[in-house]
């Protein structure tokens, strides 16, 4: 059952950056409403990044939000884009590897896909099946819809002319690749970030060139990481990832900066936004912010792990960091990224004597009396990559919370 | 019997505006005759200017001269660019009508080719053949051959990006297709004019991509036509045609300037280079370039129709115009370009005294009192297109000579 555009609209535009435009994205849902047909939502993804992680899953949750109001999702993999990234080598053989290994990653890929949207209302396609069969001739009519001084609009393309960084013909048609599959689907509605506006604009183009109803393109936010400044990013180890065990999923939502707590309900749970509204009032009401975010923690660790993970998730939280079993007040230590490991710090703790050498911190270690976030270490290279916020205790008393910088 | 590079360079070179480059030209030149294996000349033709003049005929010329030295030619018919020329057409219809249509200019254009070239040293082929069996992925391949600034660096592309005239992207696939055609053909020569520079040495580039040996290419001057300024032209009204009469292309040949009569034996000659150093010599010598010019008129009219008519021509030229039956000084009438037919220049032919009116002149023509260069005129409506040079002769006295401007 599809219902009417009044109730779709709200959740539709929940936490959206940029909608073009909202009147034809209403037309679609009055008209699907009408007839009971559900539209097709479209999202490229190049299936080069392997670990998903909250950021990445913003489009996601949207699109998992469309399929709960009952709309089909066509998940396309670039895979014909990947094969042409660089098609200088000359032996078809590197193309044919390709090919495996896209079709590998892609399958890796949907598997953490699928733990945010909904298997049943998902296809998912490969564009070589539609544009490895385009002929020349076809190819020319593509590349016919758009002038050269439009494509050297697009960001990227304008900075590496004017610095003189070669752009391969090839290249322009990445985009028209992108427009192109919109054609070939009929995309009702195309999901992309803020950095993919000159790409998704292009299917509408592309569709009004064929003849078609153009696509309503719809683009989301970056959402910032847990340092509340940079994207979130593995490489900042700023992320949480959604395949995150759910103790750690759940402590690292409690570290999210507290202005970030409503853009996180946003943009990283599908909670409706009458109840985001709710929020934003209890925040504005002076409520304690780690109230909310163990609301946040529990909602954004379900949808990953569901009520019973996340339920032991929580209690293992307030163990070990909630009911003062760590002291309120621990002394910081500060470390450089790189050498945010137990092995590289064994100097700064001698030096800060929390403890006297590297042979007494073994020992201490084989005697179970170190604990990493109240868990006890094992052994010496265990808890790799510390991050902020991290509390290392040695003996009963010895406590240290580290900050990477 | 192909015979040594040393004796075919000079030949070759002839005329030759540039050569890219004469050492690969030579190494070319002696495999063949070490193989007696013919070279592969390529010709790109646009099948859609329907009649030839001795400035197209450069380049034929040319290529008619290494045909004589025992190579083989490939005419390339650009019939699939031509067809993706307006790609924004959207009915199949269309282009196949465009087909038919460039298969009819093609064969009326060849007709005019075997004016030059030996038919069975010549090959004719559409580049459709190949170039509509591309794939998307080698086109792309084929297009990650050359940057966008490199392709911008065509002067009229350059000028239309400056000028901000929109480019279409299929644009840029013209050099790269004409490129293509010589992997294709593994062309060892190509010719053009100055003017085909880049689509030319794409050529090359290509070649060596796909990993053939790099054509060499020739290039040719532009033939200035009778007015000795502007480039030999149908619409200047400054041309020759292969196809014009024997006597109007001889008595053409006798309106050549001076100053041309040793690029025209360069160009518009099969003539050795020798024998054009020799006419050098004579004219350094002070001889009467007339008599030069007449050796020249009877060399390129016998190229088009042969001796016998030649000869004729050239016995018109002198009773007509040499033998003093027109007077040297002749009265000159200027008529604008555009006005230039007998019917529209009555009222200037009254108003010259030249006649009472055009009764009488209508009179004049049926009697057979009235001459266009030494040839009666029948009746009113005949010698169409009067250009500069021409003679009219009135009874017995009276001769007006015409300037079109």
């Amino acid at each position: 059952m599809i219902q009417n555009p009044e109730v779709q609209m709200p959740i539709m535009l929940k936490g959206v950056h940029t909608i073009v435009d909202e009147g034809e994205l209403y037309d679609k849902l009055k008209r699907s409403f009408d007839e009971q047909k559900p539209l097709t939502i479209k999202l490229g993804l190049d299936p080069s990044a392997p670990d998903i992680h909250l950021g990445h899953a913003v489009v996601l949750r949207k699109i998992k939000q469309m399929q709960d109001l009952g709309h089909h999702v066509v998940i396309i993999i670039g895979n014909f884009t990947g094969r042409i990234g660089d098609p200088t080598g000359k032996k078809k053989g590197r193309a044919a590897l390709g090919d495996e290994q896209v079709k590998a990653n892609a399958q890796t890929y949907c598997e953490q896909i699928f733990k945010v949207l909904t298997p049943e209302k998902t296809t998912v396609r490969f564009n070589s099946e539609w544009l490895s069969k385009l002929t020349f001739e076809e190819v020319m009519k593509l590349a016919a819809t758009t002038s050269v001084a439009r494509m050297l609009e697009r960001d990227d393309f304008q900075n590496r002319y004017q610095n003189q960084t070669p752009i391969g013909i090839h290249e322009f048609f990445y985009p028209l690749m992108q427009g192109y599959d919109s054609v070939e689907l009929q995309a009702d509605i195309e999901l992309g970030g803020t950095d993919q506006t000159f790409n998704v604009l292009m299917g509408r183009t592309l569709q009004k060139h064929w003849g078609l109803e153009k696509q309503v393109a719809i683009f989301m936010p970056l959402l910032e990481g847990l340092d509340g400044v940079e994207k979130m990013s593995k490489s900042l180890g700023n992320y949480i990832g959604v395949q995150e065990a759910p103790e750690v999923m759940f402590k690292k939502v409690m570290e999210v900066p507290d202005e970030l707590i409503v853009k996180y309900f946003e943009l990283a749970t599908d909670e409706h936004p009458d109840m985001v509204e709710k929020i934003k009032n209890r925040l504005a009401d002076g409520e304690n912010p780690r109230d909310i975010k163990l609301t946040l923690a529990n909602i954004i660790t379900k949808l990953y792990h569901g009520s019973e993970e996340t339920a032991k998730a929580q209690e293992f939280f307030e163990t070990a960091f909630q009911k003062k079993q760590i002291p309120d007040e621990i002394p910081i230590m500060t470390i450089q990224q790189g050498q945010n490991t137990i092995d590289h710090i064994i100097p700064n703790l001698v030096e800060a004597q929390l403890i006297k050498s590297k042979s007494e911190f073994l020992r201490l270690i084989a005697q179970k009396g170190v604990s990493f976030n109240g868990e006890k270490l094992e052994k010496e290279g265990m808890a790799q990559g510390i991050i902020s916020g991290d509390v290392l205790q040695i003996g009963k008393k010895r406590f240290v919370k580290f900050s990477i910088v």
